[in-house]
């Protein structure tokens, strides 16, 4: 259903090939997922991404699993279900128990009810929470 | 701009006030922000709501401060003012550092790319991210 | 804040001018409100929704009322300040109780919960919920 | 394509398997759809769920068919595939005619499109529409 | 999936079948799209519709496949699944290049990676922004 | 209201100052406005915002004017005030006319109401429309 090609190897342009076989080496999988594959239609934007998620997704001030997480949770909120699955199989790879996942899943349910409830009351920010 | 008024403690409802008490005690404030004085039109609305927060945001698998900066990325996505600017200041009054924040934002912002990439291509589940 | 002006009648074009004495005389009152002041600057556009929002929100085999807070419960989850504002503003006119207020907050925060975890779990449609 | 398992009632846990009993005598069905069984993954989680839409969905102030199209309206707008193909199954359960039907979706294109000229103009709510 | 019955010819209404023809006609071929046959349950709604959209597609101030891009923007953003399919291939038609189709989905990505960092900074509009 | 100061060139990091610097430059202004100011909180986040910015928005396969604008209608629909405000702004400086920001917002109107109509029908996505 994609609405570019999902390019194999043999398709993909020697730019989006050699992003790949980065991808490949930098995460020790012969898998490329579709995301790549579909985003090879343009290399210099699937360059352009692979570069940029490795800087934010790097170990930091925060841990790749905590980064996982919050990637689920901003993917919920905009309802992509593509980055949803992918993102929870990434931190189920990083090592996220079913107790962190069901926490993670109650933090979301329990924002998306008070966001609505806060949106539909009109609530005023209080002075104390702005700089 | 509130849709129904702040209520004092004057004008609270006895059930109401039980709460506001309930939430100066638990946080050791003398201070009720808005939400919960709006939410108090309701009392019950406002028991359930204060009474699952505390649920949902105790220590458990995950700590408060993780908790904390998932709702601060769920409410940047539902686009809730009001809860981005509070539990922004929860997250910093339980020890987000300035370098946690900048990368909580740099993951937020890298999944809202990406989240609209895969939502405009249509890029299919890979069979190995579903069960 | 307008990203166009608010036209006052002097200001308007005629065809504007004729809108917003249609909408004093469908409505009973002087006053023509802010939206329709931004949308005059295209007299079609103006011209365009105000007839269809008639013919929407008449009565029918939804009440306007039930249609109102229909608009209302769209617009917290669109995230449109202005919107939530004035029909909540209508349904009060139309007779909206205190306790319909209620329940019409405890549903859409129902709801926007179990949209995020339905989200989030991925659940598959069931049969029986398609045709 | 779930994140989690459907758990059957042989799979599940004896506090899920409770709550799909009751689902089962409320509803007077045999049947208890992939929302409840991938949620029994935390069965606490599904107990909170269960009960909490209980109480909001039970005939009040606004009657449960009402309920139920405001929880399609917001299912709409958030996107949730699941939630429109349930609550607007629900809702015809509950006796939505199709001239009903009808008119939902066109208070919620109505919406949909207002929401968006209001935030893309920017305007200013009245004085009159706040309290 | 759709929550109405897809309509062929000979199940829809005289008046729906008017439009399916004028489709076919304006748009020159046999082929009359999914969204039309559910649309067709509510003729009104689907003449409606379908006139509103060929006076907003016309060409105008804006040209044909800048509007198509315009609607697959929104479409992406608003998560609306058939609508970035039907849009991206009316755009296609229109003579959307695989160099437009890039810059398109750029923009998209860039939008919606500003769109979240300015509202969880909460940052205020400048004075120059407003009329 | 910003959960981040609003840096003044004083108060900003030397790293930030060169950015505002090239902001000043390249656009011929004196002027940086809040988005950059409050972004200067983390020069790195600011520098990789800006220069993709500038790559993104250059003249190619399509016009600077109309990547304005396809950038305003992904912000209305991601709920995004400030750059609502900003890309308008910038839209009309490039040279956007009145009935070309008049047939923007009525695309944006008309993809709202569809996007929103295509959501609650559960419209599969047509053949044709696949690759």
């Amino acid at each position: 259903m994609a609405t570019q090609p999902i390019l194999d190897d043999a398709s993909a342009d020697p730019a989006a090939l050699a992003v790949f076989d980065d991808i490949r080496a930098k995460r020790n999988t012969d898998y490329v997922n579709n995301f790549w594959r579909v985003l090879a239609n343009d290399p210099d934007l699937l360059q352009t991404v692979w570069n940029r998620l490795q800087t934010v997704m790097a170990p930091g001030a925060l841990d790749p699993l905590v980064k996982e997480m919050l990637y689920v949770a901003v993917s919920v909120a905009n309802g992509c279900d593509y980055c949803i699955h992918s993102h929870t199989a990434a931190a189920k790879a990083k090592g996220m128990t079913p107790g962190q996942h069901a926490e993670l899943l109650s933090v979301i349910a329990m924002a998306s009810q008070t966001n609505a409830l806060a949106k539909a009351l009109g609530v005023p920010v209080d002075d104390r929470f702005t700089l």
